[in-house]
């Protein structure tokens, strides 16, 4: 199984990397999703690393995000103990390699492997085909052997008696602010107080937003375990001017 | 066969879904949309009651749409004479089991078959998995016996001499007013009147948008047989302040 | 398998149409995209145009974009030398059928192979069940043999020693303006010269948006070899008022 992420949304790219999978392949081919805000590698980061556990021993995840930007970032794919990850060498496994400790690394560059040589299009041209050809059995074919992967620093959620840190993770399509502080840190709490522009802004923890008014900073545990905040019928991110990447702290 | 409808657009929350579906069944998956209104559960209930007829026989419907509040719905899945529903027990299935009575309901108290015990992602955790159950042939195992179901209230379609009475059943996206008024009680007339804040207004009835002049209300024929209000390159909903549940007059 | 191609969005219109075809056929259903703008033929065109060859042999396109207009366009599907073709006869596969020749058009008006007859909803009761029963074998008898097919006027790229002519394909979601002029013309250019309003615009050609300043007009090669005109974070379309049909003059 093949389960595809990319920042593309569902465009006609999305469906040319699928044609060119079926070229090679008949594995089955499943969306995670396509709505990764543009160029935002950190926040496919944190998607892959809450999602790729789901599924079945042996997928291939097909992850591909880049930034805007040049550069001579490889395109890698990686085994671990339970699972293939294809897509560029820019931080985007970070998260997912310390759950999932890769094994083995290619760099892909056999281009007996690529699909055309364009170096326009990875995704078609590179990417696709090799999440193809490592249903077939081929992983060992795509390339030399890697010793190490690129990361992305960020803030790995700890505390202490004083306080919690952490980083905002994603912003969501509402604009509720996606954290990677676990929820159960705070789960004895009624209300955090978040460091923000200077001031400390106490938000209510809540189990539904229907608790708070309309227009209201709200705390709550996210579908994964982790803290969101966000308003009630609002842009939370807007409000609190964070963004993806963005630290943290909340005073106990 | 599953076939997906939630409220989360095409978001990871999807995909990860069709992990644990495929953690547990190798059915088929075919999403018949994301893109309902968030929490618009009757939104949801006319989609499903407009779509599920086209599916094959024992097509299993796994529809996730809740409103945004707390309380202690129950979560279901039900057999009829052609298919299975799985979803919560808020009146989503109201018009669907009009036409499709249950003759088996099960609440889905059956901790075995959750596959997570997280209380924050019902579809991931209880619904999905129930969906992936049935098509293993599983449905009595999920739960007890549920005598009946919720509904949520609605304005049936009648027409008397003088009127004609139904409601909004929902807003496109592109703010058409998609009614529950069969069309086929227009079919010969030219116009309609509508009573709207206190004013009748009268709507040409046409064939295609462009018989009128842009910015102008029309009503037509919608792909499913029924009443859509719309305006030509505009938002219909805004202009007439209609929205999704809101009743409905025509003057004959 | 099929590929399936609209302007309806992700919508449940998709999703009941792939229901209509899993009545008829177990043909795999592979979305090209469903992100056209409404009634955008000419895009539809085009994108089609760009992605139909990196699918396997034999694959069948549904492609339902049309015009908002009334009229009496016919329903068709094509047999070419690699692939099958269905949709409407409004000019959709003008590009493709120059580059894929039909090689036998049938009209799709034999009714035994619809499936309902509403006359409102032509991608569920004709077109669907039309590439459904392509994949059982039963092209020729969709209906009688067409002698030719509609195209819809667009200007082809060429050259000569003072300006290269095309035009604008399509607009993307971003507003970048996609054309038909092949990149390859351009590859020993530092900028083009562009006719806009009277004035002559120069825009760098870059590898990548970071190579200009936020707001600046560029000029790159897109994923699939043909001349992208986009700004750094805004929207080239309403920067230069240019939309998908417009003529375009660079001027060497």
């Amino acid at each position: 199984m093949i389960v595809f992420l990319t920042d593309w949304g569902n465009s006609h790219y999305v469906g040319i990397c699928k044609g060119v999978i079926r070229q090679i392949s008949d594995s089955e081919i499943i969306d995670l999703t396509h709505e990764i805000t543009s160029f935002n590698v950190r926040e496919a980061m944190y998607i892959l690393s809450r999602s790729f556990y789901h599924f079945p021993k042996n997928t291939v995840f097909l992850a591909v995000v880049d930034y805007g930007v040049g550069g001579s970032r490889k395109a890698i794919a990686a085994k671990t103990k339970n699972y293939y990850f294809v897509g560029p060498d820019n931080g985007l496994f970070t998260l997912v390699f310390e759950e999932e400790p890769p094994l083995e690394i290619r760099e892909l560059n056999n281009k007996k492997f690529h699909y055309l040589d364009s170096n326009t299009f990875h995704g078609r041209d590179i990417f696709a085909p090799a999440a193809a050809h490592i249903t077939n059995g081929n992983f060992k074919k795509l390339g030399d052997l890697l010793p190490n992967y690129a990361t992305i620093p960020y803030i790995k959620p700890k505390k202490d008696s004083k306080s919690i840190f952490g980083e905002v993770a994603y912003i969501d399509k509402f604009g509720n602010i996606e954290t990677n502080i676990p929820f159960e840190w705070l789960k004895d709490l009624d209300f955090i107080k978040i460091k923000n522009k200077r001031k400390l802004i106490e938000i209510p923890i809540v189990n539904f937003y229907s608790e708070t008014e309309t227009g209201q900073l709200l705390a709550h545990n996210d579908s994964t375990g982790f803290l969101e905040i966000a308003i009630n019928q609002g842009n939370a991110s807007k409000k609190l001017n964070l963004n993806s990447g963005d630290p943290l702290e909340l005073i106990l």
